[in-house]
């Protein structure tokens, strides 16, 4: 017999629904709350000079005295990377399985924060209770090792949060996602599911890890003459398995090249989600001991990142690794969009190096396609739905997925971040919204850097700056130096100084038109300044540049 | 019987290989030099606020007594956008079919140029003599029409350049590729095909533009109470005709959005290249008289550029059109490669209004895939094959492609712009390079912006700017103003005043302590400046600004 719920809980996504990345969801119930995953997101092309962005927490600062943990679904940045930003301000302890938990351990390692921040390693099927709640973690399967979803139980009911997860029937290690599990839950009745969205527009269903292990198997049986290089990201630790496998069985030796790359393999041994056989790994400084057909180099880079690994040894500014014609070189990644052009541009300088360049077969996603989005549903039959992670058309798509399944409209949840979700067996229903947004980290300024300095930059990026600086004399307000004029980022100055001589008449015209007047006040001299001159060079180069007037005041 | 061919003749990229865009290639015979095509090609993310890239011909230039003309293929961007550039100091005729001759006038037009520039339309099946060449212009198939292939005779032998095409059995306006015309030459015996590699990656043959008419034919029937939207290229013609044929056929009035879509469809109705039944076509003001399904708008922005139309509907700024719940909005492109996101962009943005998105089989491409390239090369036979027009991944695509017809590897030829590729019957060999590069244009500066403007932006962008201002008195060297600090792009001031304070204290005290020691070498005090207070920043902040010292001289 089912358990009757009591009472309502909320769900409040703090981030991650308009945009890939940055996710962080708070559930309440009464006095007591819990926050699913802490992720960062990486700044968009029009953030200049922005290197993460984090989620504003102001709801659970507001609420510091709710907040009785955070509940970790696996070890990507955009579920783990603002743990040690976020912690600063609200301690509370961690609750993770055991790679994702290393993997945490890392970043705080890096903030120094290791000691002050609780963690406890939880086992697929164990619970916490966390206030009003319990969360048990339940295994599934991800592109990383020790991926769970979380089955949170409130008085008001379950909710279950897939986290991100595909079925994989055949995993590399450990077991396929415990579907056993879910139909119990489902059975014992579900209040609603939280479920990844990423290819909720694709159809059918995503394919095992383990087929790209033979497509490695292949590789290097049809390239038996060729130094193989493979790129492809690093938390993939079943893929690295998988290239070390067949780097074992063709008896190659392996190498390693990347900081995430070597980090997370460093984690990864230590904790035994990777085997490596003694013997296999090799320093990069002692290839020269083998010929190319005995090595396989695995490498960051898979993205055409600019600093990654493989991208500097395409452009000849690698440090270590210079690519040799006949290399074969394997992307084991497909890119993310927004990144098809820098591994196009990667993929020709490798090949006028003459490199050969496979990209076929080589990878599988991580993420669920609609059969397996409908076999979830289809063991949980939740009373709602609610389609997390993805962009606005994913989130769609997996409405329309769930409402093939015969559920109605009403009960398939769309949310923006911020949104207050109440649900009940009654009703589900919005009530409310709190403060979220992104917080902009530049090197370690945290929320430093706002949209007023973003145009700024963007100006600057699209036209350079004009400075024009001049002294007045305190008293008399006499002009006694300047105005000199100096560039950055508008034209080379060699070949424009005719130019530069002609937009010093005009601000020094302008000046001594201010002073003629009897004008003091700067701010009104700085303005007929920035209007001659920007008139002047919109009239003779149809350009914008920031122009920026500086008056000193000298007192003799 | 064959003709016996004589010497050798030059072809030289002076573009367009290294990168997409900006074709345009110089073909020499003793005393003669012609140039196929004249193309600009638009910056790179990191070409901060440049508009547009046009090729370096000083190899023209410097040879300007033997160039004859330009002969055009076809009417876009990438083969006729650097025409006015390029003609301001190699004013020689130019010759093109009409509809391209047309788009080029339009740009003649823009920068005042008509009548200086003369220019021949050439139908096709016509040569025009050019010195020691005849040019003959062979139909093609392209994403717009009046593309032309040329046929370049020269006392050496036959080159013959496709330009960008396609073959299309079943084209919507005009006639199918003269494969005759191919087979004729053929025979006769052509020395070297330079042929477009856009699509040599892709298997199969390219599906006909008129499959797009009968997927129009099928939205417009499925969603006959919405009002329907679609985006797509300017320049294709015929695919706007397929929309206005659509539109006729189910009583729908068409409304034109996007100032390059006005534009082309302007000059191709006036050429009659695109046929409006009188009344089709309404202002975009008067689609209020209309019910929403009484109406179909063409528009700009299928690359979801920020700028373009649809991008402006979908993000609220459009002044005449808004998007309604129930609208249907169409995209009839794919996104050329870098444009991903943006269009995922435009299409959230869009749902979120409540349009319904249709993106499936609504585009076929322009280019010839592998099976066509083969066709090409059957009929034509040539001796030597030249992939042109692609990223180095796709010229090595064809030569695979042509490889895989019998060619040897030697007779396939790569190449790199500037480099000038000796061909007679006996051989084929690089013997020489010329300078080539881009020329950047910003605003009407031509080539004003180069490496280190671009440098100074990038960094402008990422870091901003701190600017460091103070004032000596010429004589006494004695400070009389200043150190001053003003900053753009770097913190957001009002939050980082004591920052700030700390930072004027550091440049003070690196004034004082060289005005004591009695520097008076400005640029040792401008270094000074730079290195304690960028010292205190990356220290303090793990920042990089640009830091600008300038130093003022008061006369007294």
């Amino acid at each position: 017999m089912k358990k009757e719920n009591i009472g309502s809980v909320k769900v409040i996504p703090l981030g991650g629904l308009e945009q890939i990345g940055m996710n962080i969801t708070a559930i309440e119930y009464d006095d007591s709350i819990i926050v699913v995953d802490c992720g960062l997101s990486f700044p968009e092309e029009d953030m200049l000079g922005i290197d993460l962005i984090i989620p504003d927490v102001t709801y659970l600062k507001e609420n510091i005295d709710k907040v009785k943990g955070f509940v970790i679904t696996h070890g990507h940045e955009d579920h783990i990377g603002a743990i040690p930003y976020v912690l600063k301000d609200i301690n509370v302890p961690v609750y993770a399985t055991r790679l994702t938990m290393g993997l945490i351990e890392s970043k705080l390692k890096e903030h120094n924060m290791t000691r002050e921040v609780k963690r406890k390693v939880v086992k697929y099927g164990q619970s916490v209770t966390l206030g009003d709640f319990r969360v048990e973690f339940v295994r599934t399967n991800h592109s990383i090792a020790d991926a769970a979803a979380l089955a949170i139980f409130s008085p008001a009911g379950i909710i279950f949060h897939t986290g991100d997860f595909k079925v994989d029937y055949t995993p590399v290690n450990g077991e396929a996602i415990d579907l056993q599990r879910l139909g119990e839950l489902g059975k014992k009745g579900v209040l609603a599911v939280m479920c990844d969205s990423t290819n909720a527009l694709r159809p059918g269903f995503t394919m095992s890890e383990r087929t790209v292990g033979s497509t490695f198997d292949k590789i290097f049986n049809d390239n038996k003459n060729s130094r193989i290089i493979i790129a492809t990201f690093a938390s993939n630790v079943d893929r690295v398995q998988q290239i070390i496998n067949s780097a074992v069985k063709y008896g190659r030796k392996v190498c390693v090249e990347g900081r995430s790359m070597v980090n997370i393999i460093e984690v990864a041994e230590e904790l035994e989600y990777l085997h490596i056989p003694d013997g296999t790994l090799i320093e990069t400084e002692n290839m020269k001991n083998y010929t190319p057909e005995q090595i396989v180099l695995i490498t960051t880079g898979s993205q055409g990142e600019s600093m990654a690994a493989l991208s500097r040894m395409a452009a000849n500014l690698h440090r270590k690794v210079s690519i040799q014609p006949g290399d074969c070189v394997v992307f084991s990644s497909t890119p993310i969009p927004g990144n098809e052009k820098s591994v196009a541009k990667v993929i020709n300088e490798l090949g006028m190096k003459g490199a050969k360049v496979i990209f076929q077969d080589t990878h599988v996603s991580g993420h669920a396609c609609q059969e397996e989005i409908k076999l979830i549903y289809s063991l949980l039959k939740p009373k709602y739905a609610i389609p997390v992670h993805g962009e606005y058309r994913h989130l769609v798509g997996q409405k329309e997925v769930v409402m093939s399944l015969g559920y109605d409209k009403e009960n398939v949840i769309i949310m923006k971040s911020g949104d207050v979700l109440e649900l009940s067996d009654e009703k589900a229903e919005v009530v409310g919204h709190v403060q979220t947004g992104d917080i902009l980290v530049d090197g370690l300024g945290v929320g430093d850097v706002g949209n007023i300095v973003l145009r700024d930059r963007q100006n600057l990026a699209e036209n350079g700056i004009i400075i024009v600086v001049l002294t007045l004399e305190k008293h008399s307000g006499q002009l006694v130096a300047g105005p000199d004029i100096v560039t950055r980022g508008f034209v080379y100055v060699r070949e424009a100084e005719e130019l530069l001589d002609e937009a010093k008449a005009i601000v020094t015209d302008s000046v001594y038109r201010c002073l003629d007047k009897n004008i003091t006040d700067w701010s009104k001299i700085k303005n007929i300044i920035k209007d001659d001159l920007s008139e002047y060079l919109w009239k003779k180069m149809k350009r914008n540049p920031v122009i920026l007037p500086i008056i000193m005041e000298a007192q003799l």
